[in-house]
């Protein structure tokens, strides 16, 4: 059991947005940011939401991040645009252009918006719920960093590389898909490694390139695997989403791919060569009346939802969730009780507080 | 070593089209089914070509598929439609449908199409090389009978459900994703079992739920496991794919989704229940001019590519491939040298001959 603290999110979501306005963040954007870490806590993604501030910290104390930036957009047609994020914050230039798409698809049946000159955006997941707000289908991809070795591949070549996409249902709760592109997310990589355990077979390859189950051997300049894992078990499939992803975030805007993507963390390497500006993401929206009467879009969700519920357990289990069920459940009781922090993350926050003067406990 | 034999590709278009010409589907829509058919078999996804050709003698033979069918537009915006197949072949509606998409893309930036009321269209992968030929990025994706397991659960519920995207490059070839969303393809589940082999764990389960090793197992109402395999393994990934897949084919469209989309073949079972008409698909266009120069564009895909080849191999292989790479080099193989069918193909396609009279060998 790793020890944590436990705060309200409206404490937390106070104070990150506190920490953002210290940087000269408008006072709107600052809270805009908060609310898109928040969302990550409350979903119980932890390792993007707060767990993240003291990396945010970093970059806008460095410079290395607008905290005022103008993005616009540098080229459109009626259901599409390219956006210059101004090197802004990937919170707040991530909702200006999901918020492009979004009215693009209420003019004409569907909006697409490529972002270059960005940043970390937070979770894609964040992007496609407020699109459900407008009876929309929201799509959300992202790069990052690379981390993730292409099927047959000795080296990081790709991002986690995330596709987000929500439909919305009637009676019951929306299906909220929000997948990265590797077998596994790093965070259980860093898990496995504090607890001493092995990591499983179809993680992660070491440095040179063979399959390992050591966390330490991943880390040590080994990469995570595509989805799929290995080419019997269908990596190569991952591998081309991941890809997918990467072409359609950064190559269609004009934002660094691949191996290039520049590093959101102090301690991660610098790519070397830049071929766009900073990272990218790609937002989507499909106005659902464009296609079918959104009652009976829903309607039938619902029905999928049920018949999905229904499916016969496997042994040992209690039968299949629906995608978002997980988020959703940590997001009721995390409102109702708060938000674990473990220590680490609590120290990170103490010091942001100490080096910017915004209190925090 | 399976025993086949070899045919000019364009013995067997000439075939095809005249099997459809007997049930009285039009010269040129009989022309372009048995392209799409075509396209499969020198690609080498011998699956989806003329192997399945006396499926769609069957249906033809039975009434249940219409060999005239008027497609419609029955909803539509500047760059979303809904279209009604009319119960035609997926081979004549799938083109009909995706040609839609690509006029909207040339229009207004993007074009998105879900059709319903259609049957099995062919490779999911032909949809996008046709958007190539306009600088278009084409999406295909379409729903299938059920074969596979959500993760958690203990029977079939959804189809195979594939996505497609391409992206053009400039002196490199197009990156060409296709890829079904479960763990490995049915067809070599029917390998193992022809020849007698064991299958990996992770690819399936048998009728109780368990992982199996025995093809026979799954194939006696067992099930394929979804893209990631097991829940360690990202299961939740590839069932959450194929549930996308779904939605935005058939319930978008008003088609029938997950375990009650109508079967291809005879011999698979026919659904409890149905919940709209005839099967699903999905079309998308993306206008590349639209957001980037397409200039700019192709050349950074040539460089991802060549820096996507320049990965460091992983020990015991040849390094990473770029998707699409074993179709074009099976393309150029059997333009040359032409299609091997095996023996049990072969016999299909005398015994289509013999029953419609069109000659055959």
């Amino acid at each position: 059991m790793v020890e944590s603290r436990t705060y309200p999110s409206e404490r937390l979501v106070e104070f990150s947005s506190r920490m953002f306005r210290h940087f000269g963040v408008p006072a709107h954007e600052a809270a805009l940011a908060a609310d898109v870490l928040a969302a990550a806590d409350l979903r119980g993604i932890d390792s993007h939401g707060v767990a993240r501030l003291h990396s945010y910290f970093d970059m806008l104390e460095l410079g290395r991040i607008n905290p005022r930036p103008k993005p616009r957009i540098v080229r459109e047609t009626p259901s599409t645009a390219t956006v210059d994020g101004d090197n802004g914050l990937g919170l707040v230039v991530g909702p200006w252009a999901n918020e492009v798409a979004l009215r693009k698809a209420q003019a004409v049946g569907s909006g697409w918006v490529s972002v270059c000159n960005s940043n970390h955006y937070g979770i894609a997941g964040y992007y496609p719920l407020k699109a459900l707000e407008r009876d929309l289908i929201g799509w959300s991809m992202t790069n990052s960093t690379k981390l993730v070795a292409p099927l047959w591949g000795a080296e990081r070549m790709l991002g986690t590389n995330p596709i987000a996409i929500a439909f919305p249902g009637l009676e019951e709760p929306p299906i909220v898909i929000d997948l990265a592109t590797p077998a596994v997310a790093y965070g259980k990589i860093e898990i496995a490694k504090r607890r001493g355990e092995r990591i499983p077979r179809g993680w992660a390859i070491d440095a040179r390139g063979e399959p390992t189950e050591d966390p330490q051997g991943m880390i040590d300049g080994g990469a995570l695997l595509p989805l799929g894992s290995d080419r019997e078990h269908g990596g190569h499939k991952g591998y081309a989403l991941g890809m997918m992803v990467d072409v359609l975030v950064a190559v269609l805007s004009g934002a660094n791919w691949g191996p290039f993507t520049p590093p959101f963390a102090l301690r991660q390497e610098v790519p070397a060569r830049s071929v766009g500006k900073g990272i990218g993401h790609f937002f989507g929206a499909l106005q659902i009346a464009g296609f079918i009467e959104p009652l009976e879009f829903k309607r039938q969700i619902d029905d999928l939802v049920r018949t999905f519920r229904a499916t016969r357990p496997a042994p040992g289990t209690a039968g299949p969730l629906i995608p978002g069920d997980p988020e959703r459940e940590a997001h009721a009781e995390r409102s109702r009780n708060g938000v674990p922090l473990v220590l680490p993350v609590v120290e990170d926050l103490r010091d942001i507080s100490r080096r910017t003067g915004v209190p925090f406990d």
